[in-house]
């Protein structure tokens, strides 16, 4: 398919002046830009500025707030909750994140649950904002229902991401961000586009049986959880989804499991909810609260060097250490440009061209 | 194979004098005992009282300390550091989980990273510690190297588990309880014994080819992370079980990766070890540091209601809450007495027989 380069200070100019036609101030469109295209840099482009018209739409249909009265509801030393007032998940998130990490700095650990949010961007994004504060981050979200639990034939859970990042010294940090499904939905939606089959163990159909069909969920199939079947373990994902919906939507008090928001703003909300929009869960841990930094962080060297030594099997020059192809990607990024599929850049320029902006 | 039937009290008085025999307090040898055999309750064979003549054993070659000085070496207001003093891990673990309840009091959460400990039973015993306090708990370790990370030939972490318990008011806790491999080695164990093949996805040869040979580890093979292969996700497994590494063992000082001490007693330790014994790490949240308890519990009865009435694939009667099975074998067990394989007996009789000890 057709690709146009973007530098990321073209697309950064654009998508402020989008943020800030709908109606944000300067600081959260710079936030919301920055969190949005940190997808694109990292080469995980299904969630970066190919949804900003998502987002837009979103606000569209009043379901989004771009001026929110973000506000702790529920606090202890080392926790908080908050209510995100329906802004946008791209803003919620960083200042959820920073709440977490301002709590470790006093109680060694910070734990935050968020309500009344939406999509929050990469997941890994928010983990890393510990990284500079020698501390370990963590986020997650919920995410509206697309997977089935194991010998179910409904969709359930989201794809719903866990993200970890860990610093190091020499090394750079340990960075995992992954969806808790055997393939994320951006990869499925890659396969549609191309209408290509799908590995087996990826979806099934409607009545529960294995499917190639890259379209199965428009006719009742579901993604399977990371495992794919209960042979090899899709039990460990179903339970790694809900553990990341129950942390994100039940403790917080959004709206969890099949009633989760769904992100098109075509698609009717859920009858019935039982909370506040979709819902985050983030956590910050100060190393030095269980070991000197510069003793943890050199550890860390030392585990990455060895990981990353670990011996290759054919084929392979050698074992990747979580994070190393998104980093390696966004500096390639930063540097070459942003590629967008020409489908991705004509639909930002209608979005821009309801405010005026041009792309 | 044939199988004897005991019951909880008889394995109960057996178990315990046994621990007592070696040196263990009372109190010590109770903790031990009521770790040990709630993984033969919950049905998880492999890591019951099965493994007692292998902990039995590690004494007899002084890497099991009956009278440790466990101590706090590290503390803030929600997190502690422990060193085991290479106690029994099933007398550790339970120390340190009741630490981090006792922090979630105080400060919200609390989050204990323990150093110089050994195989600890069963993860979910630890992490269901917390239910009884309406927190939620976790429970995660380290263990020596069976798993090959994704592209590698070379056994670098071990099977990992993770555990989470999640109270509920009406409904049975959630309880998960996972490694973070396709299958647990206990299952492959049981493979071993019949001489029958492997599902593919669980092992791999010695050159990280698929293979169903499940004597497979003994000849250069591995054990493969959840997910199987990278197609299926087991760059996520691999990224979960080295979590798990780095949060029991590089936090807590203890030895990591591929340098995690064996649980036979017979296998040299490794060399250069860069700390201290197995390690864990155990989490407490208090459920009201989020929002009332009441209502967290109120909506969890809704959330697993929901998805055990999750419209179940042809061949199956219904979708399966996590920690469903093992509090259904814990009931029966309870009730019609724990079936040991005679080989187990056996093992069992001739451990107490070096104490005088009738099973």
């Amino acid at each position: 398919m057709p690709e146009q380069l973007f530098s990321y200070e073209h697309l950064y100019k654009f998508t402020h002046s989008v943020f800030k036609s709908i109606g944000c101030s300067d600081e959260h469109a710079a936030t919301a830009t920055k969190t949005l295209l940190s997808a694109d840099l990292r080469g995980i482009d299904s969630h970066g500025v190919a949804r900003l018209s998502g987002y837009v739409r979103l606000w569209e249909a009043k379901r989004i707030n771009a001026t929110p009265n973000m506000q702790i509801v529920h606090e202890t030393p080392s926790t908080a909750t908050i209510d995100g007032d329906a802004g946008l998940g791209l803003v919620v998130a960083p200042y959820a994140m920073q709440i977490a990490i301002d709590k470790a700095k006093l109680a060694g650990t910070g734990w935050v649950a968020v309500s009344n949010s939406n999509h929050f961007g990469i997941a890994g994004y928010h983990a890393m904002m510990a990284l500079q504060h020698d501390m370990i981050g963590m986020a997650m979200t919920n995410a509206s229902a697309l997977v089935a639990p194991t010998f179910s034939i409904e969709k359930m859970l989201g794809t719903n991401p866990i993200a970890v990042a860990i610093p190091a010294n020499e090394q750079p940090a340990f960075v995992a961000d992954f969806a808790t499904t055997t393939a994320a939905n951006g990869k499925l939606e890659i396969l549609q586009r191309k209408n290509a089959d799908t590995p087996t163990g990826w979806v099934q159909d409607k009545d529960g049986n294995p499917t190639h069909d890259a379209h199965a969920l428009k006719t009742g199939g579901a993604l399977l959880p990371l495992g794919s079947d209960r042979e090899h373990g899709s039990h460990k994902g179903y339970a790694l989804g809900s553990i990341v919906d129950i942390f994100s939507a039940v403790l917080s008090g959004a709206s969890y499991g099949p009633w989760a928001p769904p992100f098109p703003a075509y698609i009717a909300m859920p009858e019935n909810m039982p909370g506040k929009g979709l819902g985050h869960f983030f956590g910050a841990m100060r190393v030095d609260a269980f070991r000197p930094a510069d003793e943890f962080k050199g550890h860390m060297d030392n585990w990455i060097a060895r990981f990353r030594n670990a011996k290759p099997a054919d084929g392979h020059d050698k074992v990747l250490i979580p994070g190393d192809p998104e980093r390696e990607m966004n500096a390639i990024r930063l540097k070459e440009g942003i590629p967008l599929l020409e489908s991705v850049a004509d639909d930002l320029k209608n979005t821009g061209s309801k405010f005026g902006v041009d792309l």
